[in-house]
């Protein structure tokens, strides 16, 4: 397994690049069942609203094998995989694309012979999981286009949303990449992005060994560069995008998104298709993960606070549509996202269309 | 010396307490040299813009003790106090009680004859100090004051503003401690305040201490706290305000204004007299302190980046008059702050008005 890849599936195990100890720890996890899956993405081990989809998809395979094992037909068989995707739905709350993954696998499963099962999920992961790579492939150019007639940019992003985020290049940071490729990248702010610090361990780890120009900033000082006007963009990625363009993503979004407003700096949002929940018409019917208090109150053992006092931990928030200048697809570029923008953009993608 | 305070003076020695390792470690700095209380401003031993200004001034008595030891007299004493002074200026670019409080002290080395030096600095030290307590007091019932008829107060504050950052009960938080004293205090959601986390370490710290309820949260959680309405009013201290109430104060500040006037809720600004900077017309003459990369790398002793990522890090920001409800001060309450209500509030306490 090469580094800096989230997840890779290696005979009957799912291997898990753990990222919680990034930058200075590089560990595996190897995970044989999907209750292994469950509590690597419970403890973001493995993170990143898209690779949690490709590993959940994986995870069902897991199930599968284990039901094999155990010689489980019929509805006790039926019962032990609807088992396994309950729990794999209650791993994380916020981020869709874990749902979405699964009901893609729930689909295998309900037109699926018993005896072809494993086969056929694995089949269906192994095509999530090539999805993944060929949607963020997609994402980065039409990001690009975005900036086409800009030189020596300087953009701000927020959380982690690269190779680690996903199984591919990454979401908003693909878009980075790719700017970076095309030589018209100046600049790189980097949110470390408290509690979990996933844009100073993640995402600054992936510009460097890219290459990319960057610069590493506390989340309070990002309202003082677009002060300073050093910001011509602000990219970030997405956990989930209601019907009306609405968008759940890492804690601190939402702030950014006010900041760049009252700038007048360009806000974008870059997910695949299977970040949208069209099921919801606003961001109100999000449902926000609370964390550990601790995760504020500490960090790698060490105290940071009063060990009691209260704590407000919501790992993620919602940005409203009003202060998304773009949502950047695989397909489309959504601008202005609003709920016409988004029906149009869901209609033109049919399950069908998008995935054969 | 109890727990807490931020310094104290006794006999010939400025005792500081090291805010470097709080809340976990509790130690002292016994200083009996300039140079030791210019080091321990510089490390942040001893921080807040008010405490400093107290620090500074004791610091040139010890200089003048020293001088006393080193039997300097005549030309050579004036050097040697200049000296120690520009030190001590050199020490922190940003807080502009520092440069008043050694201007003060400068005035009593001009005014007095040599053989009375030292005491006449004790004696001006010992009434800054007292003063500094005094306004505290004040700054704090005047701001009561602003939420005279509201009850069940949420407010939101960054930084440290107590009286580890005076030497009394604090400036924003000397307010809110008032607050809850009159029973009007339902919660303060206290920013942990990246880099150096003054807020988790000695906020919460100091809040806990005195009973006050409480949330600690991550920096970029403020945004979202406000997004959903369970924020009254934001207030902080300041390190150096401009004759038209530009105000520079910790890093993280102006977004914070910025969020609470996209939200319409009321950001004020608590700072004594002192914090006035009558020479410089606006915030853009202010100077911003640019502080170590590795305060961004490391979090609590701890590696949480490259070593190697560039890193964009000022101690400050400003935040500019238009986004201030009010600057809440010893005397008065300037509302809405600029450069004519500052220039009436200037006029009102000419430098023996406040002083005797």
């Amino acid at each position: 397994m090469k580094p800096l890849c989230s997840l890779q599936w290696e005979k009957d195990t799912l291997v898990i690049l753990d990222q919680t100890g990034l930058p200075s720890h590089i560990s595996y996890l190897r995970c044989h069942t999907c209750e292994d899956v469950a509590t690597a993405i419970k403890k973001l081990s493995l993170r990143g609203a898209p690779a949690i989809g490709v590993g959940a998809a994986y995870a069902m395979v897991l199930a599968a094998i284990q039901a094999k094992k155990n010689k489980l037909t019929g509805d006790a068989l039926r019962e032990y995989l609807a088992k396994a995707a309950q729990m794999l739905r209650a791993s994380r709350p916020t981020a869709v694309n874990l749902f979405w993954a699964l009901s893609e696998m729930e689909h295998v499963i309900e037109k699926t012979p018993e005896e072809q099962l494993t086969e056929a999920l694995l089949a269906r992961a192994a095509a999530i999981h090539e999805e993944d790579r060929r949607t963020c492939e997609k994402i980065a150019q039409n990001g690009a286009m975005l900036f086409q007639k800009r030189e020596a940019l300087s953009l701000l992003t927020h959380c982690n949303t690269g190779a680690l985020a996903t199984t591919g290049i990454g979401t908003a940071l693909g878009v980075i990449l790719q700017l970076h490729k095309e030589k018209r990248l100046a600049n790189v702010y980097v949110d470390e992005t408290r509690p979990l610090l996933q844009g100073a361990r993640l995402t600054a780890t992936e510009l460097m060994a890219a290459g990319v120009p960057c610069q590493l900033l506390s989340d309070n000082m990002a309202g003082y560069v677009m002060r300073l006007g050093r910001v011509d963009g602000v990219i970030v990625g997405a956990d989930r995008i209601a019907a009306n363009g609405d968008t759940a993503n890492k804690i601190g979004t939402y702030a950014l998104a006010v900041l760049a407003a009252y700038h007048e700096i360009p806000f974008y949002v870059a997910a695949p298709y299977s970040t949208f929940d069209f099921s919801i018409e606003t961001g109100r019917e999000i449902t926000i993960e609370q964390r550990d208090p601790d995760e504020v109150r500490w960090f790698n053992n060490q105290a940071s606070a009063p060990p009691d006092v209260p704590v407000f931990n919501p790992a993620f928030d919602v940005t409203p549509h009003e202060l998304i200048t773009a949502i950047i697809t695989e397909k489309d570029v959504i601008a202005p996202p609003n709920s016409e923008t988004i029906s149009v953009y869901e209609r033109s993608l049919s399950h069908d269309n998008i995935h054969n």
